[in-house]
């Protein structure tokens, strides 16, 4: 997508073809800030203090992590290595175990030679298939809000108002993004809508980010805090919810970041459509309840008791917002049963959050279930 | 309540027998100030800029505001232009009219020249009989816990926990509170007691105030964000809610902080106990449709794009948190519908969210309603 009008993404090769590229996300949205990325460690690096963040680019990033990793040593021991550390720096994201599972298998049967070559054509790969991907996702999820807006329109609305949690945006992703790819495709298309930001405590990555993307793109928008949208949703002000998730179970339970599972209670509670954008990836085949089996990561207790902003003079500062002797715990994320969500929007198409509609897209899978 | 091991309320008049001294709750939890009001616009301007807050507090707050502007003038013009002015500091909270039309009525019929003595002592009283009813209203939830403690405790556990949104501890009454009046004596009960404390964006009264006092009376706590209870209640971390309220209709829907919604719609769904501490003066028996007919307070959305919080050298400083260009929109309140409160505890009793379980308790409103 568009930053002031130049056509970027979130990673990319540098010119000179053998370090990385990424926007550091944690200086969003006060300052826009590159970084190049040369080795493993800095891969790591930027995985674990989420520089990048988002299961779709984490995964792009943990491959081409290997192949940073590789460009010192190709041996098998270095390829299990790498895998290792990046699989180790985010424990909840599918993509990153699903990216790092590909590139050991494509590489390992190389000769340790061809391997460096392959590990870059690979991840450049992983990275255009993301976009592939996501725009498709885009087109189905954008039929659905063209759809909406068609009702609303002949009711008299002025605008389809969309509410989503976290950033799901073109930043978490390579490119277009998942719960956002819907928007920029009927924002494409020319359905007039206004979106509803969830700021995303503790790490504010919908205040951050996602105000961030849709200000640049110069698509309506309206911060709130995370405590609002059932307000909204009971006087008829949200159309539809759509959220990203970092790992859908085969049955259609859907782990997104802490507090998404409010936001479904509620639209669930007024009728509000509430759908789920994710990459084939994103689906996790081995596990069914998502709630009884996906594990949660638990974050450092300073994101709820301190937080981050620009200060008077532009300047990052951090300020403590709970008494001294007061804890704190921060679990990254929760998970929403099935049965809240109205669909998953794919790039095969839409489906029922279930086992009968998953399959029914990824037909090959029906043997790994 | 204690403060560091003095007993203090939250209100109280000044030892020359005129002034009336409140501690300056936004510049808690890091510093304690109190606060010495003296006029009419001294007390609006408490109000309105929330150093006090809480709807019981704001009622005894306004009805001394009353006592300071009939200090220059007792007329029925300035008994008026106090009460009208003082009503217009805080749209939702019921008390503060509550208290206002006492106040009027019973100063009203009075010679001019008895008013002030009257009008000091009717607030003295009001602040008296605030903690009286929080006193009683925290026996009766001491009980429920009691109850519940039981069954826990035979099942193994080692502590209740209690998850509270907000602020309605004694911060935001005279002394007690509301929803942690119960917890304050089932704590000198003996019961072990552990409260998630919601951080309650956008003004972080949980965060700041709850903890705070938790603290002060060294009762066990966390502090999560507002994003985090759904998961904690699916995974059996809470064993049960209480909140406050602004305004209870007679129908028993509950107006309170923001998110308050929320977080009933995640103890539905997880089957555990919503309870709601509210004292009479709380209930509006001329409304029965909450979310139809509760207006909802919009505050300032620099509440929502900046936030405040000690700075690395121990000053107050306020940082951005949104980027610029991205507008925000502050609602106060959310309401509650009753379907989903297990039960109202008040000053004489718990009875279910009803028109017949309130008037079971007030029966005196039977006509009234």
């Amino acid at each position: 997508m568009k930053i002031h009008g130049t056509h970027r993404r979130t990673i990319w090769l540098a010119e000179d073809g053998r370090g990385v590229e990424i926007i550091d996300q944690t200086r969003l949205p006060h300052e826009l800030v590159v970084i190049r990325l040369d080795t493993l460690e800095e891969a790591e690096r930027a995985i674990k203090e989420m520089w990048v963040r988002g299961a779709p680019l984490i995964g792009a990033a943990a491959a081409y992590g290997v192949a940073l990793a590789l460009r010192s040593d190709a041996s098998d021991a270095r390829l299990d290595e790498a895998c290792r550390r990046l699989l180790a720096t985010r424990p909840t994201a599918v993509n990153l175990r699903w990216a790092l599972d590909d590139m050991r298998a494509r590489l390992a049967g190389l000769a340790v030679s061809d391997r460096l070559a392959a590990a870059y054509r690979r991840a450049a790969e992983i990275a255009d298939e993301d976009v592939t991907m996501n725009a498709a996702l885009g087109g189905h999820g954008a039929a659905i809000l063209a759809e909406l807006w068609k009702k609303r329109k002949a009711a008299g609305a002025s605008r389809l108002n969309v509410l989503t949690h976290c950033n799901a945006g073109w930043l978490a992703t390579v490119d277009w993004g998942t719960a956002l790819a819907p928007v920029y495709k009927a924002d494409e298309a020319g359905i007039p809508l206004h979106v509803w930001v969830d700021e995303t405590r503790p790490r504010n990555q919908g205040a951050s980010l996602t105000a961030c993307e849709l200000n640049w793109q110069g698509i309506a928008h309206t911060v709130i805090v995370d405590n609002a949208g059932g307000h909204l949703m009971q006087h008829g002000q949200v159309d539809v919810c759509i959220v990203g998730t970092d790992r859908t179970t085969a049955s259609g339970d859907v782990c997104n970041k802490i507090g998404t599972y409010l936001k479904a209670l509620a639209a669930h509670d007024n009728g509000v459509p509430f759908y789920v954008g994710l990459p084939g990836p994103t689906i996790d085949w081995t596990i069914e309840d998502g709630v009884r089996d996906i594990p949660i990561e638990e974050r450092d207790p300073s994101e709820v008791t301190h937080i981050s902003g620009r200060g008077p003079s532009g300047e990052r500062l951090t300020v403590q917002l709970t008494p001294d002797g007061s804890p704190a715990i921060n679990y990254g994320f929760d998970v929403t049963p099935a049965r809240l969500v109205t669909g998953l929007i794919t790039e095969r198409g839409v489906c029922p959050a279930s086992s009968v509609g998953l399959l029914s897209l990824y037909p090959e899978k029906r043997n790994h279930v």
